[in-house]
């Protein structure tokens, strides 16, 4: 979080009103760090958090045909329409904290799908073990797709989630992190949905064959990103790329959405500003991806589902926070000692 | 948890409804975990959770005159009023969660409390630097107390937390620890609501001072109890020995909690078999107490304020799990192609 002098004041100011409350200064933990974190991103000392969104960036990947997934790729388009009918994992954690889900169709294979937000860039990359995952003006196409809906949604919303769907997209990630990190293909590559010892040998070897083929450099991330990205990561970087300036807090979800971040903060490294880190999910190259990014995040629950389900917990969590920083009582108000008063 | 025959088929009816639900089998880690459990507790398939309680147990301690708080004695009536009045962060989650916040008056200094449910068994404990906090007939009366409000909560309640207030009752908690584990003091005793050094060398010296007093037997909880417990904590080890006959979940917060769970094992120690741990605090003993209870928390926070806030997220946490495993669609009902399907 950039701390510039004007954040510095907000941040002094909001852990002031977190001492008076009756309470040990300090004894809320990552509560009252989260509530920091969130009301110098808005610019406000007391913030609110009411209109909620997590919007989940769908699409398809061509390396899905190598065998680096436990489900076929007609799963991305099914679970498009359990999002849209309401039965997926994030419907249901989006209707228990009221928040709005969004679903995008980035570029899932087939017709354009009714009911999801057409920002279709094609019908799903191609495989990135035969060539580039897609143009060098996809990769912008999508990048603008992600800024255009971040600058709506900040006229929308207090907050926003980014979620994801996409059969294959581990692997996309973890070439992706492998491409801006350098670090070997085997400490990026994870399990994904479930996939045995030799899926896992397959999507390591995806990758190392990946870095062969493209030599992506670190240093041009629009081109790392043609190379081996995917549409719905790239919107989710343009979107934080959008986010970033309109003061728009957007929640993190797992390993997917953190290439993104990662991306986007290759591209513009301010963005990170704008960043809170839901979950460390189980998928293996997460931890490492977090570390890169100077990322904490707040839940550590096992989970490697996407869609946002994370961030959707996240913000729950975060609404407990703000809960806590504006209703709770000072030690004026409920004439309580402070520490080392009287006794 | 005990896993008797019926339990291990209800857990595995619980697991292969998650296993038909669309999302990768597992993948909502330890969300799915939770549900098992909870389920188990219930002795359900499908149970519910719409009536939820926490008890918040207050008390005083004697051993508060030895200088091993950052607060004074009179904190703990002034936080018990702020609770009554609905001032302080477990009030707000309580609101925040739908969850009943019910203040248990077990012994604090001074006239009855209004409003207070009044399970008092005396005006707070005796230092135990001088003698026994208690006598064995009030330890054997707060936890006969404690085991009347758990048989009252689980005709009324579908899951109870556990809270607490005393000025002084960590170092009552590393006390209970340190003599129940055989553990040196220093690894049982941290810096509570924000001693400094100084305090902190007092709170050891003091634990260590207790064992020397009273040479507490491991096998004698309720001896261990009457040394060097505080009433609330003894009225939490009752409630948790009334509960688990009953199927009643009790989510334990943080450290003091702990500390009776400890007690409740050494008495009976089938009353496992009905804990919920919600969050690993801040307090340096929590860790260590966790593992000699085998318990693995939900949530890693840093927190470490009491009064049931852990468990009042946890409680929040449960519900988001219960939603999904109750309303998410099955493959079929989604016609979602399952692992290793086509493709």
């Amino acid at each position: 979080m950039s701390m510039d002098p004007e954040a510095a004041d907000l941040a002094g100011r909001i852990r002031r009103r977190w001492d008076s409350l009756t309470k040990p200064p300090g004894s809320l933990g990552r509560l009252e760090e989260m509530v920091v974190r969130y009301g110098v991103i808005r610019g406000e000392a007391m913030p609110r958090l009411e209109r909620k969104a997590i919007y989940i960036f769908c699409g398809d990947h061509g390396v899905a045909r190598a065998g680096v997934s436990a489900y076929p790729q007609e799963v991305t388009r099914q679970m498009v329409a359990n999002f849209l009918r309401g039965g997926a994992a994030i419907n249901v954690l989006c209707r228990h904290y009221g928040i709005q889900p969004i679903v995008v169709n980035a570029g899932v294979a087939g017709e354009p799908i009714e009911g999801a937000v057409d920002c279709r860039v094609g019908p799903g990359t191609a495989d990135f073990l035969a060539g580039p995952a897609m143009t060098r003006s996809q990769a912008e196409q999508a990048l603008e797709a992600g800024r255009s809906l971040a600058r709506e949604a900040a006229r929308c919303y207090d907050v926003c989630g980014l979620g994801e769907m996409g059969i294959a997209n581990t692997t996309s990630a973890a070439a992706l992190l492998c491409a801006l990190s350098g670090l070997p293909a085997e400490e990026c590559v994870g399990r994904g949905t479930g996939v045995d010892e030799a899926g896992l040998e397959r999507k390591v070897a995806a990758v190392r064959r990946a870095m062969e083929l493209h030599r992506p450099r670190a240093g041009d991330p629009v081109g790392v990103l043609a190379a081996v990205g995917g549409f719905e990561i790239a919107e989710m970087a343009g979107f934080i790329l959008g986010a970033a300036p309109r003061r728009l807090p957007v929640v993190v979800d797992g390993f997917i959405g953190g290439a993104a971040a990662l991306v986007a903060r290759a591209i513009e490294p301010k963005t990170a500003g704008c960043l809170i880190f839901s979950h460390r999910s189980a998928e293996r190259g997460h931890r490492r991806l977090l570390e890169l990014l100077g990322a904490e995040p707040y839940l550590e629950l096992g989970m490697r589902l996407g869609e946002g389900t994370g961030a959707a917990l996240a913000i729950g969590l975060l609404e407990a926070a703000l809960a806590l920083y504006r209703g709770m009582a000072t030690f004026a108000e409920a004439g309580v000692s402070g520490a080392g008063e009287g006794g």
